[in-house]
């Protein structure tokens, strides 16, 4: 004999206590069997995103657990919204160091079942593992779009105007006041100036609002993960067009435009610095209009920045003056 | 001016070298995109099955990096099978360490490129970074199954007939030739013997080729990785039901059977090791004939080696004269 089958392994009942409350899809089978099965909606395909982050490579070890869970998810929800998708659900991968207890699991699953339950989009499936590294937390994400629409980075079109949504450089700004506090005095920043910039490094905001909008006005878009300058350059790469961007439009939030003013040199990090999660998009102009118009109505400020044109290779970025700017850098990478 | 548009990071150049030949569906948009987008076939569902493997936990840091791959997509394929579900593709999350390079990268994504394609399941998309922990390999795997018919732990009836794919306890056997390589002389076997086992630990059979079947006849199924004894308890507990398990039917390997000839209590780790990543199922008495008969015409043996009985909680397993048989523990946990 066998024995009485035991209740559960230590990861079973991590997982019935933390995650199975977030597994409210009916095709989660409250996460009892070995897969998820979701039947996409008619005519619509599926769109993925896988997207880790690993403690002290994209988040700090000590940033608050609700966060990270919030950040983990939001950062493939704004690639689903940049791709016109609507999210469908995730899948979690949690690798965790064998010091990681409750005290760090219950708030991160708790920003976790907030953010599933805000932007409907539910945890499907999962798994857990100890690991003898730092905390790893990969997500896949599904969302739908109607058949053959997925927004792509190709599509931009000489004579396209270029919007990002929200403002941008507000996380890039954030990081490194987390990395060097007194940089704050020398910006002249109040506290909650301060406080402003690093919640925007924490907990970006998906654009998954105004997915639908672009999927209908857009002819090309991306999500702003790496930096605005390093991502149109992207962009364009693939839709094999050029670009200017003009910085006096590039939206500031109001943290940003005192620290600007009192370091004009914060304009790179600003326009090159990674973890904006706004959506960067080419609009032909006769749908300008009725974008602005729709994205309004929802909340979601959208603010031409330049413009596509013909040609590769060589992106602009026009100071105050119209004049040229170079980067050292054109983009962050993780790796 | 922000320059020439870089050629691409280095994260961008590894994803071009090793992974844009394994992205082979439309769909990925030769990973050139942020997401990727499939239409699953019409009528089906979309089952989802994630799983992460990390080195020195799921793997030796110094397995061939060829079966790391082939052994990271196939353990989910075997949930696939499980599930009645046929392969569409999968997504690649991988946290590598500073100093892993083209020795490992290339044997790794060579393994990976082979099973993508022998297993009909391309690459869609994924994410590579830096870590300061070890290699950590998620993937998530997605399938298709008509609406509705994921087969499940969910199903298994009294009276129910228990079968197994393949061999049982190779993989657990090879591994403790791996840690234990001189074992291998106590058990009387020769070198392709313990080669035999030890490469059924580092490489799974996924039994993709008869999830149709299974979906055909099965009442319910899951794969076998945590041990054949724990596993099938926790498909009885989804179930509600009881089962018996006859020790004496359950189908070993030729080296298995010379193992376990020499030393008895190698029967445990046999039936509650892990990593077998073969299918275990409750079929109708009514179902049984077709299922064998068609699982023989794909080369895919399949053995009953007990039966489902009503009641909760007591999984008896009997040895060869038919006596209960105690463990010390059900299963394998990695965490």
């Amino acid at each position: 004999m066998a024995g009485v089958p035991e209740a559960g392994s230590a990861e079973d009942r991590l997982i019935a206590h933390y995650f199975r409350p977030l597994a409210k899809h009916p095709g989660a089978f409250a996460l009892t069997d070995d897969a998820a099965a979701i039947a996409p909606p008619a005519g619509c395909d599926v769109v993925l995103k896988t997207d880790g982050i690993i403690a002290g490579v994209h988040f700090f070890p000590d940033d608050p657990p609700d966060t990270v869970g919030m950040k983990a998810l939001r950062v493939n929800l704004s690639d689903l919204a940049a791709k016109a998708a609507t999210p469908l659900g995730f899948l979690l991968t949690l690798a965790l160091p064998s010091d990681i207890g409750d005290a760090w699991l219950a708030p991160f699953a708790r920003g976790l079942a907030a953010d599933a339950s805000l932007f409907g989009c539910p945890l499907l499936g999962g798994d857990t593992d100890r690991t003898p590294g730092p905390i790893t937390i990969s997500i896949a994400v599904l969302g739908a779009v109607p058949h053959g629409r997925m927004l792509r980075r190709y599509g931009a079109q000489p004579g396209d105007r270029l919007i990002v949504t929200g403002t941008i450089g507000d996380a890039a700004l954030g990081l490194m006041l987390r990395r060097q506090p007194h940089s704050g005095e020398r910006w002249q920043l109040m506290q909650d100036q301060r406080d402003e910039l690093h919640r925007r490094y924490l907990v970006p905001q998906p654009r998954t609002a105004i997915a639908d909008l672009l999927g209908s006005h857009a002819s090309s878009a991306m999500d702003v993960s790496d930096g605005l300058v390093g991502d149109l350059a992207k962009l364009c790469r693939v839709s094999r067009v050029n670009a200017v961007i003009e910085t006096a439009r590039v939206p500031l939030s109001q943290p940003a435009r005192v620290a600007l003013a009192s370091e004009p040199a914060l304009i790179e990090p600003i326009l090159t610095g990674g973890d904006d999660y706004e959506i960067l998009a080419s609009v032909p102009r006769s749908q300008i209009a009725a974008l602005l118009e729709g994205a309004r109505a929802r909340g979601v400020a959208i603010t031409e920045v330049g413009e596509v044109c013909t040609g590769e290779g060589e992106l602009r970025v026009l100071d105050q003056a119209g004049q040229p700017l170079a980067f050292a850098r054109l983009s962050f990478s993780h790796f």
